[in-house]
């Protein structure tokens, strides 16, 4: 099992760390082929009672902090020093494929195991993180876990979010056992992530090593539209005030601005809507959109910014409703760092692999971490960039690349 | 109490009228001023239960058919001939008024009790029946019991219509106990339904009774938009099939149909949208639009819908989704009889009140009714043509004279 090709750079177990990908796709089956594993269900206790056995078996060290991370250490000789951490998620989207998330938190697990393998004892800990609730997909904010981790979220924020049926973080982390004791937060050497691209990029050069230099900017915001209800038949026209139309005629906007921003590869999204009473007979008095705009260039993702807020006072005209940002967000200007970067860089090239830069245009809970510590992240490819979809795939052979580079990176940066 | 102005007209009570209306007003009461009475729930009940309170009251036979439609009879003279029928609907919209559909239930109610001051008994009973959930605020269709007393719905369909909790109208029939024996369906003489107008026309006319002459045709659909779920980030707008974006082209083009005819009249309304997953990071799928075109003129409204069945392949291209029409109805191509409306303009004219011929544009039971008896309505004004709001009022002095204008043409038509 352990190989010995070289004393400089050391190989994984690819079909010990894919046998892992595979358990984790027995649990939380979705549509045929993909995963439906939303933060902190019952699914989602399955598979932390499985990272945490594997965990146990290799006599790690795990731990749990308030908001449910869930963190797996190896012990450094040097036990004073902050630990090197990899992470990710093990949650999905509600259609969401086996890899997203999952292949970075199995990577750290493989990475630590391999060092097992090698007799590998770094002076530094590595820690292996779960993070909590990153999709976003049932509790908001995503990435809000890794982002009380680096202090940008209170704790008590991230405790007291609600899903759609009124059921909070907190009540949930109770229920299946992951509300844990550790304080949410502490010192870290740096942060590595391994993550599937998401995009075409890498599965289309042909590379399998994607070095994350850059991200996009992202706008994002959620917009209430109010009118007023009426009936649908006698009302005229000029006296409607119908909420859905504005926000239609906002969506249409904001999706328009993504389409004048395509040359460039900026685009937007419209990604939900609700309205009230949003039924039979009467109109809608209130509409609300969450929506965003990204491009790499931060510049040009504030004029896209700029379009939309100048569109929402024409669409509040031409639909006779008021329309008011009721909250905004950004992310994607963080930049990664340089030292963590060349560790990659190096590690690819001891392993003769070629590399592919490129930015990230998903938000990562590496995002996060680039604000407390050293960051850098590895894609590996997704075939034809499908994510967020059952058929997401990824190729074991295009996937252990990017996994040894992470290993040889993580050891020589836990080396120093 | 019995006023005796004339052997030829007769007068109702005023106050006993309105303290019906006032006692309906305490029951499901919405927000400030409305009412939130939807079909079969408690307060739906509740509000039966006091009908049939009132009616035993007066010793009228009381009779629940399998659909819910409660009818209160006046005996005639000649119990083998078929009834009058006067009726409209209890249930409201989920941010409704107090008089919509109420006021013609209650002023059925207000005959008979007229009919007994005045020792009146004409030839034919007269029966007042409330047609169970004519919103269609709760379940689908809306006016489903007068359609399916009118044989054009089958009763196992009305019964079997789902609420969004999955709940039946069978089931909540039995819950609330109005699950009748009564056969759905028989024979009758004539059918009289009084309204608020639901439009400004009266109430700026500064005439109290609208002898409804013609209705809008409406044609309206549900529309299956479908697309793929992806990532909002990495994936390109040229990949994007966001089934929301496709809604709302589609919904901007409905409403810009209705601006286009709006000269004449002619509207257009989205009433509601669904998607899914509908939530942050993920783009939707599926989602489903509910909208309708309606003018007076059938050959117009043919127009607006081809203008409809036009825009969905050029949005479906635009958006890059499939667009479906997955349902369709149509309503409003009924004429009303010329009979029942001289009888109701003979009253008016007895009674030296003037009158306003106009069209119906929102739906109501008469329109089913129309395909089974001979069939008139009566519009009285509402303030501001408001209606489908808590904001709905009518005042009670601009409401007698409709009420007696129907007192007098039912007293008349039960005496054929």
């Amino acid at each position: 099992m352990v190989t010995t090709d070289s004393a400089t750079h050391l190989r994984i177990d690819p079909a010990r760390f894919w046998a892992t990908i595979e358990r984790s796709a027995e649990i939380g089956v979705g549509r045929p082929g993909g995963l439906r594993r939303l933060a902190l269900t019952d699914a989602d206790r399955e598979m932390r009672d499985q990272l945490v056995s594997w965990a146990e078996s290799a006599r790690y060290q795990v731990r749990v902090d308030r908001v449910g991370n869930l963190f797996v250490r190896r012990e450094g000789t040097d036990p004073s020093l902050p630990p090197v951490l990899i992470g990710s998620h093990l949650d999905t989207q509600v259609a969401g494929g086996r890899y997203d998330g999952i292949v970075g938190v199995l990577a750290g697990l493989e990475v630590l195991r391999s060092l097992d393998d090698h007799g590998a004892w770094p002076k530094r800990a590595i820690e292996v993180v779960s993070w909590t609730n990153e999709e976003g997909a049932r509790f908001q904010p995503p990435m809000m876990a890794s982002a009380a981790f680096a202090g940008l979220l209170p704790v008590e924020a991230v405790l007291a979010s609600r899903d759609a049926a009124g059921v909070t973080v907190g009540e949930e982390l109770e229920r299946i056992g992951y509300a844990g004791r550790a304080p949410v937060g502490g010192e870290i050497d740096s942060y590595f992530e391994l993550h599937i691209e998401q995009g075409p990029i890498l599965d289309s050069a042909g590379i399998d090593v994607g070095i994350v230099t850059g991200t996009y900017s992202v706008h994002g915001m959620k917009v209430d539209i109010r009118g007023e209800t009426a009936h649908t038949g006698p009302t005229y026209m000029r006296d409607r005030r119908n909420a859905l139309v504005g926000a239609a005629r906002l969506a249409v906007a904001v999706d328009d601005i993504g389409w004048r921003y395509a040359g460039t590869d900026g685009r937007s999204t419209v990604a939900s809507v609700v309205a009230w009473p949003n039924t039979t007979g009467i109109i809608s008095e209130w509409a609300q959109l969450a929506l965003d705009v990204r491009h790499a260039d931060p510049q040009v993702a504030d004029e896209m910014l700029a379009e939309v807020e100048a569109a929402i006072p024409c669409v509040a005209e031409a639909a006779n409703v008021d329309i008011e940002i009721s909250s905004r967000y950004r992310f994607g200007d963080e930049r990664f760092d340089e030292a963590c970067i060349a560790v990659l860089r190096q590690a690819a090239s001891t392993l003769a692999l070629p590399t592919l830069d490129l930015p990230s245009v998903a938000g990562h809970d590496a995002y996060n971490l680039s604000h407390v510590a050293p960051t850098a992240m590895v894609f590996t490819p997704c075939t034809g960039g499908i994510s967020h979809n059952e058929r997401e795939h990824a190729d074991l052979a295009r996937t252990v690349p990017g996994v040894e580079v992470l290993l040889n990176a993580v050891r020589e940066r836990a080396s120093r």
